[in-house]
């Protein structure tokens, strides 16, 4: 079964937002066997939704759209799904009863014309009833070809993936079985990797894909397998990620999809009973806010001292002055206080501290742009790192985010041992 | 003058990754008055490439390509160009070159056969060098329309976007303008302001053209203008943007492209220089994260206690173990208390504070999921302000950062007056 995704609006045409519908979209088809062969982003004209419908039309099984959908003037999927369907708009009486609840009971709002159109639909089309706001999702069959409408708002958009288009697709149609399974590893390239797992690589069969997907300091890889045949698929994928793991055992941290190196780390610190603090200056929090974005967190994570002006750094967290005159704050004598201060102000078995020049610009005397100092204090002692993580300032900011758990994984894995 | 975008990769199509080179290419490429008609994405086989190619010969002047360019075995985008213009691999010495001295003098690695081969490019490609990275850019032209090739890293694509294609494109065509101007407005959702700017809207003459871009707390709306005589595009856009103003100069907090609350709240700190610190729990830093990924921050943040456990609400903020007990760790004296420590500890003239339950569990005699407290301690005194963010967590910590943002701001601007 093969699905196409159009995501409409100008906005991701000029690259105002980033098209992130997509993504869930097709994961969400994808883990239930969808093959999607393209992703289309097109404006919200009318003529181009139509033109992309009538070249859709009976090549693929499911048409997705977001988009187009919002209570305003610009919004045009509704028209161009009835000129497509040769229909008209009627009111739905079940959505304006649910705007109407939403709008006057929930927001406290009087209804005005603009909601109660929200409740206008083709009158052919099956309704998907979007309880996380006012525009309803849509349903529409043509010859070989269903095309599915939904709002462009994230969260709304979601709520009506998982609860109203994956159940009818699985209720629907026929699917092979896709099983993906991803390999992450930390702290070597991918062209190193490649080297390491060539002859691993040649002896796939036909029916396994492997991808690499590199991000800033970690590169994850990905095993597909497709067929019809469930059990066969599991077993090749179980049989090669395992000879793959005596190939290159050093670097792999996980093996869960979505695995990140914070649900890595916390099931770590969960396990060995530790806990963790974090002291930040460059990265401004972001250490904390990766960390407590798990859900649990509050289990092993106490808390930040994000230490931004030097100030803070000497009344919070109670590092000398002089220290700080005498080294400079972009080093690795303050790097280390930090982590040793906060680990001591926190209880934590562990703590982590940052101090940098994430740019754009260097002050006389400071740090080079990028420069940053990662210290980690364990319970026996301190570890320092110096980096220089080049520019733009976000990029130094995530860079040394992730080194600073990935120096702390390594720490915590020698416990494992 | 017109251009498509496409993405190359598998990881796109399952949804493993959200496509983010889309809206940088679109962006630049708009900003100097190019039209995108459509981002598309597919999978990394070369005939899906070819396929493309072929669909897009001499419909658009410009088809920017990124992906598949890694050095790893999945790559086909190469391949793809050397078959679609008829040309053969060879190697380019000057990427040579660079590809040794960044593998061998910057990263202390001996060279392999998998970097080397980073320098095969098509016999007839101008080659886009790629200073930040291994996989150089191509530049191909195929009767009207020029293919170019970026590596997918989002950014070495960046670097050469800014470095090599727009200077290229700039010298090689003729475009019309294209001006943009985004009001960014808070407060009120996107049919009230449809509501209040309706007959302002109608009067739009045809070469304006007015986007809703909502987005949680937040509504932007961009005008665009496009035609030749730039001046006459200026002087609409800021009539309409005047009268505009007019109607809802209650919301509007900033008309910059890309301008944020953060990067407004900065300015308004900046301007009457004041400061802020924070203290976080459910939020987990976030809100210190955003302030501080502003380039300046440290003229106006001075940091945040992260206070995840409630331990660190007592011994680092100094709350009181009663006033804990007897109001709960998520409750409106807790938030109060947490800001007025922050503000004292710090020494600043504004301070927020979060408390809440962010989910996705509730325990026994805590906060239902979602229940977030809010806390701004001004020079004079303290406003607390109950939510409830509903549901999953990564929601209600972004709702919680927004809404405080939102908050401050407000206070922030009466002073403005």
């Amino acid at each position: 079964m093969k699905a196409t995704i159009i995501t409409i609006g100008d906005e991701i045409l000029i690259g105002q937002i980033v098209d992130t519908n997509s993504a869930f979209i097709a994961k969400s088809l994808d883990r239930i066997g969808v093959e999607i062969n393209e992703i289309i982003s097109i404006s919200d004209s009318k003529e181009h939704i139509m033109e992309a419908f009538y070249k859709l039309q009976n090549t693929v099984d499911l048409v997705v759209v977001t988009g187009g959908l919002g209570p305003t003037k610009d919004d045009v999927t509704k028209k161009a799904f009835c000129d497509y369907f040769e229909d008209e708009l009627v009111v739905d009486e079940m959505v304006l009863a649910h705007v109407t609840q939403l709008i006057e009971g929930y927001f406290k709002r009087k209804i005005t014309q603009i909601n109660k159109d929200q409740a206008l639909v083709p009158s052919k089309c099956t309704v998907l009833h979007n309880q996380m706001g006012t525009a309803p999702g849509m349903w529409m069959k043509k010859e070989n070809t269903v095309f599915v409408s939904l709002p462009g708002v994230p969260f709304e958009m979601g709520y009506l993936m998982d609860n109203e288009v994956i159940p009818k697709v699985i209720k629907e149609y026929k699917r092979p079985y896709i099983i993906h399974k991803t390999i992450l590893t930390y702290g070597q390239g991918e062209s190193l990797v490649a080297e390491r797992i060539e002859e691993w690589e040649d002896s796939l069969p036909e029916f396994l894909k492997l991808a690499y997907l590199p991000s800033p300091g970690k590169l994850r890889l990905r095993l597909s397998a497709r067929g019809t045949d469930k059990m066969k698929l599991e077993e090749a994928i179980e049989e090669y990620v395992c000879s793959l793991d005596a190939i290159i055992h050093d670097i792999i941290v996980g093996f869960e999809e979505d695995e990140t190196i914070e649900v890595v780390l916390g099931k770590l610190l969960t396990k060995q009973s530790k806990t963790l603090s974090t002291a930040e200056s460059c990265t401004g929090g972001k250490i904390a806010q990766t960390l407590t974005a798990v859900p649990g967190a509050s289990k092993y994570f106490k808390g930040s001292v994000v230490s931004y002006d030097t100030a803070v750094k000497i009344e919070v967290l109670g590092l000398s002055e002089n220290l700080i005159e005498e080294h400079t704050v972009v080093s690795a004598a303050v790097a280390s206080a930090m982590a040793l201060s906060v680990k001591r102000i926190m209880k934590t078995d562990y703590a982590i501290a940052t101090t940098g020049n994430a740019g754009p610009t260097k002050e006389e005397g400071n740090a080079e742009v990028g420069t940053v100092f990662i210290a980690l204090a364990t319970p026996n002692e301190v570890i320092v790192e110096e980096f220089n993580f080049g520019q733009p300032r976000d990029k130094v900011i995530d860079r040394a985010v992730v080194k600073s758990l990935e120096i702390l994984q390594k720490e915590i894995l020698k416990k494992e041992l």
